[in-house]
């Protein structure tokens, strides 16, 4: 919880029928809490206006800058001081806050922020009841694996996806996820301008199709794995998430505290495996994959 | 306001010192309002549990998958009926709904949702009053051009953030934002899992440097531009917004409407004009920049 911005690992990076252990950088996801004073000093209240997950540092720029961009400050003429807590014990484990004091008299819309809430086309789990949500509790561990995937299925995955979008060469602005079958198979492929929102679709085609949760199947999305895209697949069922690009520190620590398989970087000829790697058969190594590789 | 989910614009496509007016494919960006009912029937309250902006299409699947994910919602058996409302005028103008109604005897924590918000590393501006938010009515339109960037510069800002990012190269998971002259110059440079905390850091150094509206600078992300990124520009006085990626629909609405200018695509031989076109000086019409070319 220092200020640093990723955070070494241990991973297997799987090529060629073979799966390494090597160390790997992971860019750091951690929430912030950023609060604002109001009222005068004697009664000051503290009023949490968002909870961010965020890559640590600079955390004082990001609660101006926050405050600024929703439209609740003008300048810095509003603002007594700013400060940044350092890692206390809350709700969630360790976290920080950033806390910004009001001068005397500054109103504050508060009802900007509160009465509703709003998710933008990239946010996910926005609505959150602050940190215990982060928490999880209403998700059980998933199952131990029934099922395993082959290497070469897995370099396929990204174009299989990409086949399957209609918009994505036209605009170049949309992401993808889809659902798919541990040999490869696409069951339901969605898109959108914003990366959960296109998980959303997935998994509410998955349930309006009148199944339960996804457990026989494998979600892959089009790009980054953030905390909040392994939730999702979490609370739907889905034991394993396929990212074609980087995942979040805190998407691996989620994946590991439930049981799911975490794969990022996936292209036509490699993969790195995150967590889980018993859903995964490298290799010709059939019967003993579960056990085989080091220990990431 | 159909399913479609990219809608077609004149932009100007820039190079080699010339511009060209040419269609192009924006993905779309839309507000999408998702209520859940609840109650017995005569008495039944609808509740809008978020607002989201998405590309239309699938929104009675956005909507249960939203809930699923969540963890308000655990099968299909909690829910009698989904439907979506077709466009009607609201607050923002023409808006979508999707409405989930529950079973009798199904409990909601509404809670989980209500008393705070919070967002996710891809997530911006959460927590707004519902609608009414995106109409940004706290914030002026932008003053006319004051001063114009060259062609050449823009081609070199992408190379420029990267190589300020320090580091994007082990992690690959981190997007950059950095405020920039107008002659290519970094004044400040940040990064993080999400790409409106990098911009939100900016601009918070940028205050907390005791300066006013950054109204001399522009704005360079390293991802796509939406909605969010749009309008935190717009609320620090930054009339530029340079993407590396594509922009939504709504990004270049909001532009336009408050006056700012907006590229897109933006790589070392080429980017695209979305709006605003007179901040840019392409080729050596440097005169009369401010009126050549075809209108967008």
């Amino acid at each position: 919880m220092s200020d640093k911005r990723s955070l070494s690992r241990l991973i297997k990076r799987v090529a060629g029928g073979k799966s390494n252990a090597v160390p790997d950088q992971l860019a750091l996801e951690e929430p912030l809490e950023i609060q604002v004073a109001h009222g005068p000093e004697q009664s000051r209240v503290w009023k949490t206006v968002a909870i961010t997950m965020r890559t640590p540092g600079h955390d004082r720029e990001l609660a101006v800058g926050f405050l600024i961009g929703e439209g609740l400050l003008r300048s810095l003429d509003q603002v007594e001081a700013v400060y940044s807590r350092g890692p206390r014990y809350g709700e969630s484990g360790w976290q920080h806050s950033a806390r910004v004091t009001l001068r005397p008299g500054v109103p504050v819309e508060f009802g900007r922020l509160e009465r509703n809430f709003y998710t933008t086309s990239s946010c996910g789990v926005c609505g959150k009841t602050s940190m215990e949500a982060l928490a999880m509790s209403a998700f059980p561990p998933l199952p131990p694996a029934t099922w395993q995937i082959d290497e070469a299925t897995i370099y396929g995955l990204p174009a299989r996806l990409r086949e399957a979008q209609a918009v994505f060469e036209q605009t170049g602005g949309l992401h993808a996820a889809g659902l798919f079958t541990p040999d490869g198979r696409p069951l339901i492929v969605r898109e959108d301008v914003g990366r959960h929102n296109a998980v959303d679709k997935v998994i509410g085609a998955h349930f309006l199709g009148g199944k339960g949760p996804a457990s026989d199947d494998l979600l892959v999305v089009s790009g980054r794995a953030s905390f909040e895209l392994m939730q999702k697949a979490i609370a739907s069922g889905i034991p394993m998430l396929v990212a074609v690009g980087a995942p979040s520190s805190l998407a691996v620590e989620v994946a590991e505290k439930f049981g799911a398989t975490l794969v990022g970087f996936t292209k036509a000829h490699g993969f790195n495996i995150y967590t889980g790697p018993e859903r995964i058969r490298v290799g010709s190594d059939r019967g003993s994959a579960m056990t085989a590789g080091t220990r990431a």
